[in-house]
């Protein structure tokens, strides 16, 4: 396989996301930034079909966010989807107020963007009463919205990525009322038939991720997590998730930073002791900022 | 406080939300339905502040749902408002196609409703090519902006009671591409400076839930959950939630069954004797459906 077709990422949403944006950051901690392309999905089962039929080799896909969450959807995604997470990125969300060139910030009668946005910029529509935030599909398809409009008086907010893919100005920059809103985004790709990808162990200290489905009595998630902690693994997240098929029952999502195989073998073999089902979800570097 | 001014429930969202409706159920269950009135709250922090303040005896919240996981910010302001959850209500979301009276289902051709709303009915989108969705800010809202436009080929995805609330008609029922879609509410009420609420004891069986911030150690939330498993109580819920100010530190939200005063007690001590900071979110009755 060439080089090139090594470095797409598909991802969900128009051009300009921001898991269009940390895809570019895998891509230069990978150094085929230059080589990179990036493939738009209309949602987020289409980024796990297109990568699980080897059509781009990576996806990107937004994990969790600090202000709302995990993205669970895509949890169970990776649940059913015959692929594996080989890294990570974590990531300042910041909104960008864009506009047609030129345009005067002061004038703007309509702002699109994604209601999640919108309310992440409450103390920008504040301070400007004669603007309306009006609900649109996603971040960067209002940008795109925006610069078809060709009106100086509408506004997107979304990425400055955004802003470049379309030729949109940067009217106000950082108008997020919190600007310490981070999302952290997995990449994923092709999980080989014989599950190669999900086996090769990376430097330590790496990340392991799995989802385990546990029987259904009192304390089986204590003894997990204790047979764990006497493996002395730094547990990162945990998530419990309703099971769709059985309501109120749950299935676990747990990070887990560690040193290295002996605590790598020693954890899964407690995961294949103690749940009825469990899946390894890939094991990958943690992000580090500036890498 | 007379009867009346005991059962308004605050709710984020216009008349007819999911948030209504399940309000409802809780004045049904406690017999209050012909009494209760129903006060709309532009986002949740205003719901919170509403009860917090007294301005009503009770808030509805979202907290979790079976396809989009949980309703972070709200257990966020669980952690910080002075309100204490008295009851839960699980109810499943059915979405209404609604349009004006007499209007032609065939012929709408836009449909407004929440983003997330509107994902959850792509089959009913597949089926009509000729209905264009379009994003708003809520469902009821949608429904309400539909029944003020006064065009038969507008329609909007809400609830029944929105439908019956703006006087619109059931074009197409239950549009959810998946039936088993379920939202569990918390109800709240005002904490009384001893917090005496707080420490009312239901009649077992009886759920309680509070939240935790451990020592930042590998093993501390094992070694908390295995106290409580000593205590043989059954654990429903566990969500670990980013400490906004103290990036990738996480606070624990759990949920548990209890069958009386003594594992209440040994929760309690365990509690202090475990965790950094925990708060007590509140005991309450299991909802149990048909209630």
């Amino acid at each position: 396989m060439s080089r090139l077709s090594d470095s797409r990422f598909a991802f969900q949403g128009a051009l300009g996301a921001f898991s269009h944006c940390a895809g570019q950051l895998f891509a230069g901690q990978l150094q085929c930034a230059d080589l990179a392309a990036y493939v738009p999905c209309q949602n987020f089962e289409e980024v796990f079909k297109t990568v699980a039929d080897g059509g781009t080799k990576y996806g990107v896909i937004p994990l969790e966010n600090s202000s709302i969450g995990s993205i669970v959807a895509n949890y169970d995604l990776l649940w059913t989807s015959q692929v594996v997470i080989i890294g990570e990125v974590a990531m300042p969300v910041h909104h960008q107020l864009l506009g047609l060139k030129g345009a005067d910030c002061s004038k703007i009668a309509q702002v699109y963007s994604h209601p999640a946005a919108l309310e992440q910029c409450r103390k920008f529509f504040a301070r400007m009463p004669d603007a309306s935030p009006i609900a649109h599909f996603d971040t960067s398809g209002a940008a795109l919205y925006v610069s078809r409009k060709m009106d100086p008086t509408v506004a997107a907010i979304a990425s400055e990525l955004a802003g470049a893919e379309y030729g949109l100005d940067v009217l106000e920059k950082n108008i997020e009322d919190y600007p310490h809103n981070r999302t952290r985004f997995g990449i994923i790709t092709q999980m080989d038939s014989g599950g190669r990808q999900a086996n090769l162990l990376p430097d330590p200290p790496y990340k392991i991720s799995f989802a385990v489905e546990l029987p259904h009595q009192p304390g089986s998630l204590a003894k997990l997590l204790n047979r764990l902690a006497g493996l002395e693994v730094n547990l990162t997240k945990i998530e419990s998730r309703p099971i769709v098929e059985s309501p109120w029952h749950y299935r676990f999502f747990i990070d887990m930073q560690l040193d290295g195989q002996d605590q790598d073998s020693g954890a899964l073999t407690v995961l294949k002791d103690s749940s009825d089902k469990y899946k390894l979800l890939g094991r990958y570097r943690p992000w580090i900022d500036g890498d």
